[in-house]
C-alpha cells in the first residue's frame, strides 16, 4: 500500500472547482446534522462537531471512495446512545469518555478487520436484516425525538413507555416549542418533497433544485436562531435551546480502554463497526458504480477504522459514511476526497470561531432535522418486494425491524443475524431432492415431476440439490431408503451430484451405511457428476473403493450402463 | 398412533425364550451399572436403581426399537453431575430433587420435540462433534473415578486440579481400596479383551463367550462384597463402601419445576436430551439395520421422553438408550421390548427385596466398572480417519474433545456445535467458482482447469457451486466483475447454475446490480441450468424481465446462442 493516496498523485487542477463546491454544500448540511446527531447520541453538541473534522481527513487518506462523506450519522448515534445509556448519565463526563472509548474500540476493530482482510464478515448482515434494522432504527429515532418537538418530558426506556409518556403529557406541551418544532418539520418535509419540483418549474435545473432542497435544514437553523434571539424565547417562553457550545478546537488525546470498558463496550463497538461498515460500503459502492470507479472493501475497513480512531483522538464519537451527505457530495460534483478535506477545514473554522452562534438554536429544530432525515430511511417498498420474493427473508426483515423497535438496536440486529443463519441451516437441512429422468433425445436429466422424461424401471435416479453434510445426511439417507423400500423393481440407485459441493464426514458415514444396506439387498449404488474436489477426497475412502467403476462422469453415462447391464442380464447364458 | 404397540399385537410365543434370556443377562449388567452411574452422577445408589424400572416400561410402550436397552448411561450421568454440581451438594436432598427435575424437563422437551416432529434437530450434532464429545466425556469420567480407585480425596473442580490432587495424594492412598480397585480394573479389562478368546479356545461359541464376558462386572460385585464382608474391610481397612441402600419401591410423585429450576436447568436438560437422543437413535438404527427392521426418529423422541418422565415420576434421573447394554440385549436374543419389561420387573424385585446385599459393595469396584465401560468409548480410530478425510471436521472433533475435558461437557458441546455451524457458513461464503468450457463432442461443460474444453473468446462462462445468498452474493458479484474487467474481449457473461438451489433477496439484488453494470458496458448477462423452484421465483422480478430470452435450459444452448450471435455480428449488414 502506498502512503500517498492515488487521488493525490493524480490530482488535476480541473477537479478543484467540483471539490470546492461540494465541500461547501456538504458543510452546510454537516453543521446542523453534527449538532443534531450528537443530541441523538446523548452527547453535548460540540462532540458532534469534533467528530466532523479529523475523521474526514483520515478517511480521505486511507479510504477508496472518491465521494463518501464520513462523519456522525443517525443510526450509529442511536446505537451509541443505546450502548451507553445503561453505563452513565447522558451528557456526563463519564458518558462522553465512554463515547470516545467506543469510537476508539470501533476504530481499532475496523483496522484489525482491514489488516486481516475480513471485509467479508460484513456480508453476514443480509440485506433484509440491514433493511429491517435501518427502518426499525428510523422508527425508534423518530419516537425518541418527539419529546423535543413538543417540549415535554418522556422516559427514554422502552418504546411503549416513551409513546405513552408523550401521549399523556401532550396537554402540557410547551406552545412555543411545539410551534417551532411543527413549523420546522413542515418546512423540512416541504423542502424535501415539493421544493425541488417547484424550483424546477421556476426554471432551475433538476440537479441544482435537489441540492438547494438539501440546504433547508441550515435555513431552518438560521431562521430559528434569529427568532429565538429576537423574541428571547428561551427565557420568556421556555423554549429549550442548545446553549453554550465551547469554542476552540479540541485537545488531542489518546484514550486506552481499560478491561471494564472492553467488557462493556466490545459488543456495541462490534455492531456499530459492522453496521456502519455495511452501510458505508453499500453507499460508496453504488456511487462508485455510477462513475465506473471501484472501491475496495478491505481498504474501506482501514479508512473507516482510521476515521474512528481520529474521531476518538479528537474527542469525537463513532462515525461512518453517511447516506444523505454522500449522495449530496456526489451530486454537488465532488471529484476526490479533497472535498472531504475542505469540509474538515471549514468545520474546524466553525469550531474555532463560530460556536457562539448556536447558543439560541432550539432543540426542537435539531429534532425536526433528525426526524426528516431518518423518515426517509423508512423503506416500505423493500418490505413489500421482499415479502413477494422470499417469505423467509421477509420474516428476517420484519423480525429485525420489530426486534429493534421493541427490544432495542443490539438485540434487534443480533436477532436478525441469528434468524438469517437459522434460515441458512434450515434450508440446507431440507434439501430439494428430485427423482430425475432423461430428456428424450438429449443427455440431460431433469425432475420427472417437471419434465417429460425417460426412466428405466430398475433404476432410481435422484438429484440432491445441496451439499451433503451433517444437517442433511441422515434425511437424504432416509429418503433414498424409503424410496427403495417402496419399489421392489429397483436394482440400481443413482445419486446425481452436480449440486454437491462437499461431502463432510457425517455424510460420508451415511453414504457408506447406505451403500452397505443397498448392497445387502442386491442393489447397486452409483454416483454421477461428482465434482473434482469432492471426488479427490472420496476416492481413497472405504466408500470410494466400493464404488470403483460405479462413479460416472454424467447421469447419461450411468443411464447407458444400467441399460446395458439390464440387457446383459436378460440374455440367456 | 395406536395405543397398543404393534409388537404386543403381533407377539408370538416363539419370541419368548429370546426375550427372557436377554432380560436376565441385561439385568445382571444393569444392576452394577445403575449403582455405578448413580455414583458418577453424584446421586445415592438407589436413584440409579429407580431409573432402571419404569423408564424401561415406558420406552417399551412408545419406542420403535425392538432391542434398545434404556436406563442410566455414563454420559448422561456425567452431564447430570456437571449441571447440578454448581446448584447443590452432591447427594443432598436438594441435589436429588434437581436431578429428578432435570429428568422431568428433559422428558418434557423430548416429548414436545416428538409431537412437533423435530427429530431432525438432533442432526445438527454432527458425527465429529458427537465423537469428540463422547471421547472427551470418557476421558473426563475416567479422571473423575480415579480417586475412588485409590481411596484419596480430590477436588471435583477443573480437570487439571483433579489430576494434580490425585497425583500429589497418591502416597496417602488407602492400600486395601487400591488393591480392590486395581484388581477389579485388571479383571474387568481382562474379561473385556481376552476372556472371550480364551472361552472360544475352550470350545464355547463366540457369541456366548462374548456374552459371558459382559457378566464380569457382576462377578466383581459379588466377589468384592464377599471379600469386604468376610474381612470387615470397611471398618478394619477403611474401604469406602456403598452402605445402606433403602429397600422398597419408590413412591410415585409428579414434580412441577418452578421458574428458578427452569432457568437453571433448561440448557443442561436440552443438551442431555439431544445428546441422549442422538446416541440412542444411532444405536437403535444400527441394530435395526442388522435385522431389516426400521426405527422412527420422531417416535423415538416420544419413547425416550416418556422414559424420562417415568424416571422422574419414580424418583430417578435422566436416562437414555445405552450402547453396551443394547448390544448385549440384541446379541442375547431379545426379540421385542418385552425383554425390557422383564428387566424392569427383575429390577423391581431387586429394589423391593435385595438392596441390603449391596451394603458392603466397595465404591472402588463401581468406579472400576465405570472406567472399563467408558474407556471402550474412547475412539482414536475415528479421530485418525476424520483427520485424513476432512480437516475442518477433525478440528471440530478435537475442539469438542478438548473443550469437554478442559471447559466441561456443556461448554464443550456448545463449542462443537458452534464450530460446525461456523464451518457451514464459512464454506457457503467461499463458494467454489469455476470458469467452464465445453467438453469436445459432448454437451457437457467442465472446469477449464481440470478438463480439456472448448471456449469462446467473447464468452465468460462460469459455474458457481453454491446457492447464492447473503453470505456469498457480494463475493460472487465481485469475482465476476473482476474477471470481466480483466478481459476486454468479453461480450457475454454466462452463469451456469446447476448448484444454485436458492437465490435469496440479497443475492437477487447483487445479480440485478451486476446485470445493470454489465449492460452499461455492452455485455450480455445470461443464465443457464436454473432450477425450477429458483426460476419460478426469478421470473416475475425486475431481473427476470431483463433476462427474458437469456435464460437457457443448458449451458450448451447458451454456448450455441453466443456462437450464432457472434457469427451474425461478423456478417456485413
Amino acid at each position: 500500500m502506498n502512503i500517498v493516496p492515488d487521488w493525490i498523485k493524480s490530482y488535476r487542477r480541473d477537479l478543484l472547482p467540483g471539490d470546492i463546491t461540494a465541500s461547501l454544500i456538504v458543510t452546510v448540511m454537516l453543521i446542523p446534522q453534527s449538532l443534531a446527531y450528537a443530541m441523538l447520541a446523548g452527547l453535548p453538541p460540540e462532540i458532534g462537531l469534533y467528530a466532523s473534522v479529523l475523521p474526514l481527513v483520515a478517511y480521505a487518506l486511507l479510504g477508496t471512495s472518491m465521494t463518501l462523506a464520513v462523519g456522525p450519522v443517525a443510526v450509529a448515534s442511536l446505537m451509541t446512545a443505546s450502548a451507553l445509556a445503561p453505563l452513565a448519565a447522558p451528557g456526563s463526563p463519564e458518558y462522553i469518555a465512554l463515547a470516545i472509548t467506543l469510537s476508539m474500540l470501533s476504530g481499532a476493530m475496523l483496522l484489525v478487520f482491514g489488516v486481516l482482510r475480513l471485509g467479508f464478515l460484513a456480508y453476514f448482515l443480509s440485506h433484509p436484516v440491514i433493511s429491517g434494522f435501518i427502518t426499525g432504527s428510523a422508527i425508534l429515532i423518530t419516537i425518541s425525538q418527539l419529546k423535543h418537538i413538543f417540549g415535554v418530558q418522556a422516559s427514554s426506556g422502552d418504546v411503549l413507555t416513551t409513546v405513552f409518556d408523550i401521549a399523556t403529557r401532550l396537554p402540557d406541551a410547551n406552545p412555543a416549542t411545539t410551534l417551532i418544532g411543527v413549523l420546522t418539520l413542515g418546512f423540512l418535509f416541504f423542502a424535501r418533497k415539493a421544493l425541488g419540483q417547484l424550483l424546477q418549474k421556476a426554471g432551475i435545473p433538476a440537479a441544482t433544485a435537489a441540492l438547494l432542497g438539501r440546504l433547508a435544514p441550515m435555513v431552518a437553523v438560521i431562521l430559528s436562531i434569529a427568532a429565538v434571539s429576537q423574541l428571547d424565547l428561551a427565557n420568556t417562553a421556555g423554549v429549550s435551546i442548545v446553549g453554550t457550545v465551547p469554542e476552540g478546537l479540541p485537545a488531542l488525546q489518546f484514550l486506552v480502554p481499560d478491561g471494564n470498558d472492553l467488557a462493556n463496550l466490545w459488543l456495541p463497538a462490534l455492531l456499530i463497526s459492522l453496521v456502519g461498515f455495511v452501510e458505508s460500503v453499500s453507499v460508496a459502492q453504488s456511487l462508485a458504480l455510477k462513475r465506473q470507479q471501484k472501491i475496495n472493501p478491505d481498504r474501506e475497513l482501514l479508512g473507516l477504522g482510521a476515521a474512528n480512531i481520529a474521531s476518538a483522538v479528537s474527542g469525537g464519537y463513532p462515525v461512518t459514511g453517511g447516506f444523505a451527505r454522500s449522495v449530496v457530495n456526489f451530486s454537488a460534483g465532488a471529484n476526490t476526497p479533497l472535498a472531504g478535506v475542505f469540509s474538515a477545514v471549514l468545520m474546524a473554522v466553525v469550531i474555532a470561531n463560530l460556536t457562539g452562534l448556536f447558543y439560541n438554536l432550539p432543540q426542537a429544530v435539531l429534532s425536526a432535522t433528525i426526524i426528516v432525515a431518518v423518515t426517509s430511511l423508512i423503506d416500505i417498498k423493500t418490505i413489500k418486494e421482499t415479502w413477494q420474493y422470499d417469505r423467509a427473508d421477509a420474516v428476517s426483515l420484519l423480525a429485525t425491524l420489530v426486534g429493534v423497535v421493541v427490544l432495542g438496536v443490539e438485540a434487534g440486529v443480533i436477532l436478525g443475524v441469528a434468524l438469517s443463519l437459522a434460515a441458512l441451516v434450515w434450508r440446507s437441512s431440507h434439501p430439494h431432492i428430485a427423482v430425475v429422468g432423461r430428456v428424450p433425445g438429449t443427455e440431460h436429466f431433469r425432475n420427472i415431476k417437471r419434465h417429460k422424461v425417460e426412466t428405466l424401471p430398475n433404476l432410481l435416479a435422484m438429484r440432491v440439490d445441496e451439499s451433503l453434510f451433517f444437517a442433511n445426511a441422515a434425511l437424504v439417507q432416509g429418503k433414498i431408503e424409503s424410496l427403495v423400500a417402496a419399489d421392489a423393481n429397483i436394482k440400481f440407485v443413482l445419486l446425481v451430484c452436480p449440486a454437491v459441493n462437499q461431502i463432510d464426514s457425517t455424510a460420508l458415514e451415511a453414504l457408506t451405511q447406505l451403500q452397505s444396506s443397498l448392497e445387502a439387498k442386491g442393489i447397486k449404488f452409483m454416483l454421477a457428476e461428482v465434482k473434482g474436489p469432492v471426488m479427490d477426497r472420496l476416492q481413497p475412502t472405504e466408500l470410494g473403493h466400493k464404488l470403483e467403476g460405479l462413479i460416472f462422469l454424467s447421469a447419461h453415462d450411468a443411464f447407458i450402463y444400467v441399460e446395458r447391464h439390464h440387457e446383459a442380464a436378460l440374455k440367456p447364458v
